[in-house]
């Protein structure tokens, strides 16, 4: 079967190639690809700054955020052949620490996870794909391809979730959420914010093409001055950080009101070096209660509550954050930057 | 009778006075003192740099680090003529926010509390002072003057509980805490963790004097190299950030492992500008799941819990916490600076 295959760690090697069939053993789905999503963690991966191929291999199969239909499934499944599927990218050490040991491997502690298409397991941009199915999720068939969507969904749900989490340290009822960055990560955030009820702010630095348009549709506040400036306005509860800008997830900690919660999603370079009034910052965080939650990857629980807040969403809407589509021979121009892009997708001949 | 005044606004105003005796209301406990606690706020507040008096008033009664015995109570009162008791310091609004009219005055939104001694209501430094009873907790007889540690302990306590709440969010299993500053928030902190079966650090800078001496007894490490060098060796699951300091309160962000929690604690000046890798740290929070949580003030449930801590530590090492006792007409001795002072308490004659 044809693959999209990279050799971590050395830039430019990605390439469509030829790979052995894979065959689904015992209690595994047999899914047919339909799509996978590009993301940063992607491109990482083919610059060759990020990715560990599968042991005693140098290729790894790329993909994380997948799409496809059960071809095949085990005896007495909850799926059936037909099925629009997702699989779910991080998986526990056979030893896991007592947070994958719960099924929260994406709290893991000790570091021994794996993820699929990242880390010691190949990914899901093959023409064909298994997965055992206690790490499959369904998603409403009315979706297609948007159901591409559901990994990124799923972050952004466990983001929601650390939310209130931590706001439910005390009495807690937000009205106002600011989301910084209209990528699929931010857009989705926001997404999901309006789904809840709350008055959605959206900042980014754009002043026109897609973003804003995508924003005004949802019903949601579209800025593009500053953090300080959305913040005037939007006087938010909540931040959901999706620029993975130094600058910016500090300059939200100290534009919340009190009990103020900002979760970061985005992850940032190292090395860009920024002044930060430390006393004033660390003044307000105490004065107000104030607190900042770090969010990566997703647990089962995510994925299915990622697959409830996209079947409540409009399609539309979702399909039109799928920006371009890529077929698989071409995979090599899905990497290519535009800057209002939202999503990029790889496609597959079902046929 | 006698009492510590100040007018808020402006500097070097404290004195001792005689004021009007309290009079106490239906349903209020008149309380004779035993002590006040001198605090960083207090210090403030004489520096003519925070506090409101009373509405129509130009002075304020100082003290919210409060010690009495019962000198009457009301009928059927669940208190006793004789009891040791203090008063809680913050009071919710008669128009609560959401948060106050559920008795979580400390997490207050709407800022519309008051506080004893700080913020229009007159405070404990006179020689009488009268409380609602719902506002008052009863400390073990036994501590005897160190029951004056039960406000700062309330403090604590909360920050515990933040961290237990944010902890919670998933699973939660700390064995490593690692307290920046050995005042005596830093220090009963480090008391609560010893209590809770935690492997405790404390950092403080200086090298010699009493703080050294009372986290060894505590049974905790104590350490006056760097805060990466402390953290190297604690490799803390929690972080309980008492200096105030903003650098070290970044630094702190960058020392925890995956899942850390950092709880802030200390009010710093502003205008003290830092240099931050902002790319790196938050990556790092993001990647590792942290969290960081500011914590202040306390309410109810915090003060019974800071009497339970209390009661079940070594009086004679809270005894050791109070590095200096002045009596009450010489109050403005309690402000001077001693570098080794861990609370100061003005006293105040029973009889």
């Amino acid at each position: 079967m044809r693959a999209v295959t990279v050799e971590p760690g050395k830039p430019s090697s990605a390439r469509v190639e030829d790979v052995p069939d894979v065959v689904a053993g015992d209690g595994e789905l047999l899914v047919r690809a339909v799509a996978v999503g590009v993301c940063g963690t992607d491109k990482e991966i083919v610059r060759g700054e990020y990715g560990w191929a599968p042991a005693r291999r140098e290729r790894l199969v790329l993909g994380h955020e997948s799409l496809g239909r059960v071809e095949q499934a085990p005896p007495d499944s909850e799926f059936s052949p037909g099925d629009l599927v997702v699989g779910v990218v991080r998986r526990p050490d056979p030893e896991p620490c007592g947070a994958c040991a719960r099924g929260e491997w994406d709290m893991c502690r000790n570091g021994r996870y794996t993820e699929r298409g990242i880390k010691s397991l190949d990914g899901f941009a093959g023409q064909m794909w298994t997965t055992p199915e206690e790490y499959a999720v369904t998603v409403d068939a009315a979706l297609g391809l948007a159901g591409v969507l559901t990994e990124p969904t799923s972050v952004v749900a466990k983001a929601w979730e650390q939310v209130d989490r931590v706001g439910d340290r005390a009495w807690f009822s937000p009205r106002t959420a600011l989301v910084t960055g209209a990528g699929p990560i931010g857009l989705l955030a926001a997404m999901i914010g309006v789904q809840r009820g709350l008055d959605v702010h959206v900042l980014d630095r754009v002043t026109d093409g897609v973003k804003p348009e995508l924003v005004a549709s949802l019903g949601a506040t579209y800025h593009h001055d500053s953090l300080a400036a959305a913040a005037r306005v939007a006087r938010p509860d909540v931040v959901i950080e999706a620029t993975g800008v130094g600058s910016v997830a500090f300059d939200a900690m100290a534009e919340t009101g009190p009990y103020g919660i900002v979760c970061l999603t985005g992850v940032s370079p190292k090395g860009r070096t920024i002044q930060v009034d430390g006393g004033a910052l660390n003044r307000e965080l105490v004065l107000e209660n104030d607190a900042v939650v770090g969010s990566v990857n997703a647990n089962m629980r995510h994925y299915r509550a990622a697959a409830v807040h996209l079947a409540q969403a409009d399609v539309a809407w979702l399909r039109r954050l799928i920006t371009t589509t890529v077929p698989l021979e071409e995979f090599a121009t899905a990497f290519d930057e535009d800057g209002d892009d939202v999503k990029v997708v790889i496609t597959f001949d079902e046929t």
